[in-house]
């Protein structure tokens, strides 16, 4: 079972950026940390960055057949695509949205999400650590579908 | 070092209250195993609920000699309660904001919290497991503070 | 069968207060009538005021085993409790909501009501009556679910 | 004296338009009950139905001489006329403002409404009784005007 | 040259409506009085009242070959009527929108127009002599049509 | 199987009025082509205009018993009307909802209808061509139901 | 008995600022007209221009004891100025405002008045007409203060 | 004559929280100043606090029969109290709203009150010294009540 | 001359997608028919699909030249381009917005479009027959320019 | 040490218009009180009143060298100048902002005001009083620096 | 030819009030520059500033003869002027609308402008070479009037 | 030292679209002139358009070690552009925003912009010369960085 995790516009950008923000990790080290987690449970991982809304939306769309799970940092595309929101709709797997940073506590046009009813849940504020908790909720959910 | 979990109102129903959107586990259920998880990490649990506004503003004030982290469901009062907000903002110890179900895909009077732009970090829509993961967060923060 | 009829902040002071606005029946001359007009028709009647709205939650929570229906005069709770609503959602009692005088012919803040989209009916603007007239509805309904 | 009973747009269906939301009764089945109560109460009844504005003006401008009370279920004109609510103001009859089904709990454009303001009281939500809950509050104000 | 003078809704009760408002003239006075003036001018005048919208779209869709300008008391239409609107930009006559009582002093519903953007001009808030002042308006208009 | 095609009010000045945004073909003009269409596709048609609301909610009302599909050019009533909005929800018939110019490009108040979110289709800004591509769809979908 | 007729700032200019839209008199040829209407119905006129919001305030203020009537014809001072409205109100002198060209028909910022709502009345879109109109309106209050 | 001092949730924390904003008094300290100089003045003084609505809305409904004036410090509960509002309007108790901080410095939210339309003068941004402003503002309305 | 067909994001999956909604063509299916029906009447079809904005704009910029229609599905870039909306403005080639299902009966973020203020005509809720009815309008369109 | 205190449009009007609003008290009764509060603790005062927007601008300007406190009771210009607040901005000077009457009990657009979020408190209310509290106010701030 | 450079309320403090954020060149530092920029270019320059509107609204009228081109940075005026803006249409002189700081990154009342909308074009952020880059525009503009 | 100068979607087409609006230079044109400009004042110039937002953002990445300014013309992306705006900001190279037309007159939604609060400084309206203006305003800051 593979689960597929996206990572929005300047992501890349992680650990040179705002680390005071963002913390220092590079995006890379996190992906080490996250196909580890996946792994461990006996999940496969396909982690993907993107500054383009189409390569996005077309990893997306080519998750049908074989994704049980999608984690996606939808970074600035949170706010502005509703091409995104459509294709998690189209291919109905299930998906977790996370937020390096708490998009409350920013500018007043983060507090919309084009993704947030639609998804299974959201997870934000945590640093890096927002995606290793978007594994274990996958994990939990993928072991006991019935808990939750 | 304690962990204090706050509950609000409605949530001593869980389990007897639309299981199939909040679950079966009752909030004792739960309890337990927050405790387990806080205690295996080293950390003591304070687990509170209450349907009365003042007696969640008073843990919270009670919080500030002895405690390192909150968690807080504040369900209902996510919408309504400023004097929790100002609780919280008074004692200054971090806290995490979470909801069994996701507040963006119910009433749109639940897209709006008192406390969101206060808080480290927010998870919504993983039923129980947003106490666990909740947990998780809390203990990867005290165990590496630097981390995010 | 019982019902429940539910009185929130300030009704105590009903009779005392304002009487060309809310007539010079203080509330337990309504209880009276109230009692008297269920009881006529079959119905056990549990007549609560409270002016705390966690008391009020716990009197709704109360309700799950053995009330038919819920009249709540939410009174200043109308505007600002989602906990009663929740609690209201979470028993499933239906319920009728009142109002003595009309709220939308009073402050703007008072035409949003937290309580009346998910409530049978709504019965506001008839003084006392308001409460005699939702007796009528409980019993009516009561005697023959069909109807309405 | 006279109660006049007005009925708007549409209602001239009832009985064959979605009985599992208004009911299976006609309106001639309502005029019955409602002739009934009042009568036995001593007061004629005018019952009257129009999908036209206009018609529904004009009856309540007749209304000025000899009418105690209206009891009005605008329908669609609820949230679009204010020839109506004009018209009401001008003949200074009370009147009470019903509906069969709640409309706080169907589109959010019916949430406004030009007449519930300067009505006497609101009815809404309890089906045909609805009818019934508003003769008796007509009843009890004209037999007890000091009351409410 | 003929001035179509047209009356909205309610306008027949004139002189027995709140008089202190509206003052004590019957429209029939008013009419009277209007086609004095013009008639001294040298207009023929066409005076009409109707509470049904179509009809006074009608009346206005009629003027398209024989009338030189309309002024029109609205009244509530004032507020909803998209179709006399339309049926004035339709017939491209000029017209004058009136109202007895200043829409700006009374409820905020008031405060729109559908007409007041395509009129000549608006006069508002001096009782009957809104009419008289119309009737100037139009005469100064039409015999000298180069001055505004 | 008949189709009822019902215009708004104004719409009997076709052909009459501003010709540059609406063409030079009357009404009946496009009455005749509508007729021959669907003749054409073997379905009888009633052709139907009035100024009043009252009588189009009517027709509507009438149309519960023998009419397969409704064409509606609400004209002004579009975003004035929730009588015809009643009356199309309760008689359950499928409408298709079009307009001769494009309510988008022009003031700001066209772009609300009340008809849209319970129509098939909308078809906008064709000028009478709207009618005739209706007639098509009308045609396509009572021909191959299953197709959308 | 006086009356002050007051124009807001850039009236000076009148006649010379764009005449297809504000008529080519300049403002000491309506001043010229003004005073013939006002003297010959028996009334001394102040006839008053300023650029300066405190200017108009201070002659409003003035104008306490010795005036009858008030026509300001405000500018841009209309959706601006609250101290103009604070004098208006402090003095009680009854007052006409007047508009050469329809506001309602141009910026949407035009829509609002800080003085109608407090105005006798309104007169708007006449050109200069609406200063002689303003006249005859003041004229038929004053000699028959009865009437409206 | 007693003036009743209520203070609303978390103000029991004074002097211990955010001391560069509120400064380092303790509310016991503002306490003793408050009754000295009442007491000075020959007022007796009822001093109370309350994290709980209700426990506060129950101390205005005793200050009916025995208090002249009551200064209020509402905190969290200015946002978000209708029932303290309706508890302030029952009475009928002049009263002061205070603040120590400057509310329009601060989150937008705490821009409204639904205090301070009913209450007699407004206090805020002084720090301990709003409430001595208010205490001399109680006394010299209630020595000289003619002079505001 | 060549009608240049525009299809937005995730059309690609149509017949795979929500079958109910969409229905059960895929887009290959309907470029069939659209191609059929084309060049039925003389005209050569450029039939376009795509995720990614820039290709859908520089598609439109390249059609300056050469196209005398464009249709076009923007789908989710309905609500998010203005890119596309600017394109189109550029070239100045008439178009037409289609959409298979009816916005307004969805999320009400879809009910602004960036595009139909400035298209020719908008056809919506047909399923893949909004293609084919464009198709027919574009026909009578190029056939008959003077007819609308 | 200088204290200014700046009174804003009309104000020199007090005592003689809305005496039951404003009280009977005139400016130069209320000057004569600060001047001797003020000279009492030991400060000079300058006491100025303007209708201009920009003498009051140009007074605040010249406060920069010499002034300790600012006292401005800013009447209409509260709702209308942002060069009141620019120029308080501008010189730094702590300033209080004081209202005779209360703005929440008035017109709605009386509820923003330029300067309450600059400012270091706000008094509003007392009638003449809010003057001698707003004095008091800037005594104590003046002579315990520290105490808020 | 003259450019007319118009200064709004507080810039004569310029050099004085918050040199970090305007710089510390004074009014007339900038004057010179202008004035070398512009005469260098073969314009003479009239250089104003003023607090009072009127003296602008004045300034801006004297224009109409003799002026080519106006910068004007009408600070405070910019965000509640309509007079200015008035004025500015009135004579058609063309102007570009400058600012020293960039009012979107400042309170959110600065980001609505009166005069944009009819401004040549807009320069802020700059510090004192937004006037110096305006003049280029200017210079640019007048001798090249065919280039935008 | 290196100056990016980046042009969103449409840009391309500049010289051929609408040159009534735009001008008649192309975009190679206006390139030709700002590489001139720049390298006169001894900078570098890289400039770049595209249709595709993310590979602007990808230039904007690019430009983190080796640019000393940005100069976008964001066009389209102005308004819906979140992750334009985040590569600004990571990167925090100052930049200067640029528009050919005047935002503020054209469409309600080209007033607002994602980038207007983070940038240096605003140029708009003026053509190509905003082009060159920047570059003014870019030499002026790099050659004298403390002058504004």
């Amino acid at each position: 079972m593979k689960v597929l995790v996206i990572n929005g516009p300047n992501l890349n950008l992680l650990g040179t950026r705002e680390p005071e923000i963002y913390g220092s990790s590079t995006l890379s080290d996190i992906q080490q940390n996250v196909e580890g987690l996946l792994s461990q449970a006996g999940f496969s991982c396909d982690f993907f960055q993107s500054n383009a809304e189409h390569e996005i939306v077309e990893k997306i769309q080519a998750a049908i057949s074989n994704t049980a799970f999608i984690i996606i940092n939808p970074a600035a595309f949170t706010h502005t695509s509703v091409a995104i929101r459509d294709a998690l709709a189209a291919v109905a797997v299930p998906f977790i949205e996370i937020h390096l940073s708490n998009p409350h506590a920013r500018e007043s046009f983060r507090r919309h999400s084009y993704l947030s009813d639609i998804a299974e849940g959201v997870i934000a504020g945590f640093g890096e650590n927002s995606y290793y908790l978007a594994c274990e909720a996958v994990i939990k959910r993928l072991q006991h579908p019935k808990k939750c």
